[in-house]
């Protein structure tokens, strides 16, 4: 089978077909195999890390992928990134980066940052992550971890429930799923943080089903997947407002038990205090298993734009 | 021989035998031949590097260990590390790094972080410091330099000298200790500083023979080996009394010549002034081979708990 | 041929002959085939990387340069080495990588650094800008990319641009000038930003003819290359002082325009605003090139220094 990844920039997720995705799982899927060892398809590679902004989590997932596929990881994280910052513009780092590396993955607190990394670099960019709306490899491996879950992501219900306005895991979610045929999404949020209205003429115009409401309690029965995420105080020029909305979005062990026995909640972490510790270690929470299979859909990514040889590993494209 | 390490944390050093610990040291002596080349044994491994807390040449060290064996590292360092700890729970972050890595090495201030990591990964887990008393390799490798240079543990006299009561390296050597049979240790330090109730309780429980003591010269012509660490100001509510204690508790040529020939000055190292300069390049110095030596043990320890194939390559376990 | 690299330390860019660099120049060509793969003639080794000061550039063009050579990096970059500083002593980290690593890059403020790191570490160390006159791999790759822009170094007209006086990059290059036969050098800075006497006293001793001038204009016609550097706002006690001199010492395209049509600017980078940023997309602009140049000047300066055999991969020496 053919490569539609190949060279490519990662920008949005609305830059995929439902297609495209759908090969991309099957080979994450069979990144699984190798997720605890190393194959050394990339070993000629090396994938610059560009983090200007913090990100632990997706950072290191990044490394693991890459490093499980034998490339070289060159970089730097926010810590070290005001260096980079001092007075150089982001054109001349990216036109750095490269000429070093193969691949550059960019987190970037600004909208566009990662498209314009993409028209300066030569080199294909992943956007791990830039201003309020993107970050498609998250929602890939949420995506991917419905469907490991559910067996598909079409006909279900799905609540996403937060900061649909400011978090970019949420939005990309949201326009994920518009790539596939989900029942229905409830949008549930303050309305301090609805989601932007760009977001939602984007559902009407895919005809994807969607219902704005204020709290996840009163739509608890109808979902299949909740999709959590956090509510920063910075948002609140009032903290009275910030604690008031923050209680009342909290997820609890007694709110879950009112849904589907089916029910599975996913984050894009990290969490602070959103779900109680104690959905953690019960049959809902979704969201370390999550976590986790950021490793095997980055591996095939990585492996896929940069055109791997998976085949000769017995991976099927 | 079959490896009493495979799959074990490594929490305290008194989780170990004396055993255990000659076939750690009889590894590492192996190790050695390996330590400025690459053995690829954990070629298909990811060691995760979690510094909560500031540690150079620990972090570089277990770094050093884990490429010299062929493995893969992913981490933070302390400056990265404020990113993770902005708001996310330890157990979080530890169940993100178990899902990416083998094993994971923790250093963290507080108290009883590393036993928590080890409770929530299934990996194994290596304490590289945390609390006030434990840092088991730091032991490890200290007892590896004095059988080195001496031959043996057992039989020698020993001095403490420092900070008792924060200091985990000295914590941890005197804990370790306590496995051989040392002829006697002195604990030297301010009245301030003595080490905790339960290291005396331990040392007596064991029946290892020891005396408190105030001053490093009433006791220099009795010991073999000197432990030195290091007097933080942070510790003294009065400055002047920490000036007046620094003085008292500094290690200079003229103190050392007054003890015996073969007498070994160690030290965990990094040390500020509390060793003088002159010492460095005298007979009596041991601690840059010791902080030297943290690199065949690091390896041999990394090798025994992941169950790399040593025997393939002529190492005996 | 023999390799006059090996085991050596790379403090000043005058440590070199002329037929030194050729040599390295020649390797490096040949290392530009594998710019975008990777030899494993360097598996075997550990190269630390000590940086003191923010460099993100020339510290990933390092790593790069270590990893497409399939050696393994440790090291600390600014941010992480505050916690080395705290009290350390320089002599005590070099140790430490000294016992780790196989070759130690240093970049520190202090003048003489990289010299006293050579004289503690048994293994090479390579100055990577060490106070205000060194930075000889700047130097080796500005030079490089010269021989490769024009076809010789022999028989240009340069003009040295911005502060001379600290500006480590621009001293450095004026000194590896000096070991060809430049036609004349140019040194233009503002008269608070001179070349310092030292260096002048160095042109007139290898007989290299020289002159400072004031303004890029008056000399515009004459020169070949145009070596820019950045004039730091620090330097100035009057803010009123600096303002003047920055739009006097800004390259525009209006500029260029009246100089020779082969006429190259080069620029260590990074830059602020010291080029208009018209200049990037023009044939003028080689400064893309020349930090491009630093992965494969300084992976042959790796491998010649650690005696990697190069032979066995078809480069001559």
């Amino acid at each position: 089978m053919d490569n539609p990844f190949i060279g490519r920039d990662v920008i949005s997720i609305l830059d995929f077909s439902r297609k495209d995705l759908e090969q991309l799982f099957r080979v994450s899927r069979e990144m699984e195999r190798f997720r605890k060892s190393r194959i050394d398809v990339l070993r000629d590679k090396i994938i610059a890390l560009a983090f200007f902004e913090p990100s632990t989590r997706t950072r290191l997932s990044f490394e693991t992928a890459a490093k499980r596929l034998g490339a070289n990881v060159i970089g730097f994280s926010a810590a070290e990134a005001t260096s980079v910052a001092k007075g150089e513009n982001l054109a001349d780092t990216i036109r750095m980066l490269d000429s070093y590396a193969d691949l550059i993955v960019i987190r970037h607190r600004f909208e566009g940052a990662a498209k314009f990394a993409a028209e300066v670099a030569s080199n294909p960019v992943i956007n791990a992550g830039d201003g309020k709306q993107h970050h498609p490899t998250q929602a890939m491996l949420d995506l991917y971890t419905i469907l490991k879950l559910f067996g598909r992501i079409d006909g279900l219900t799905y609540a996403v429930v937060g900061d649909l306005r400011y978090g970019r895991a949420a939005t990309s979610f949201i326009y994920g799923l518009t790539l596939f045929e989900p029942r229905k999404i409830f949008l549930v949020s303050p309305p301090l943080l609805r989601a932007r209205t760009e977001v939602l003429e984007h559902l009407r115009r895919r005809g994807v089903p969607f219902e704005e409401v204020d709290s996840v309690e009163s739509i608890i029965e109808e979902i299949d997947v909740m999709y959590v995420t956090r509510i920063q105080r910075e948002r609140f020029p009032d903290p009275m407002e910030y604690e008031k909305v923050r209680g009342a979005y909290r997820i609890t062990l007694e709110l879950l038990e009112k849904g589907k026995d089916s029910l599975k909640v996913l984050h894009p972490l990290p969490k602070v205090d959103e779900i109680d510790h104690r959905v953690d270690s019960s049959k809902y929470a979704a969201y370390f298993e999550q976590a986790a299979n950021g490793v095997p859909v980055r591996m095939a990514l990585l492996a896929l734009i940069l055109g791997a040889d998976l085949e000769s590993m017995g991976v099927r494209l």
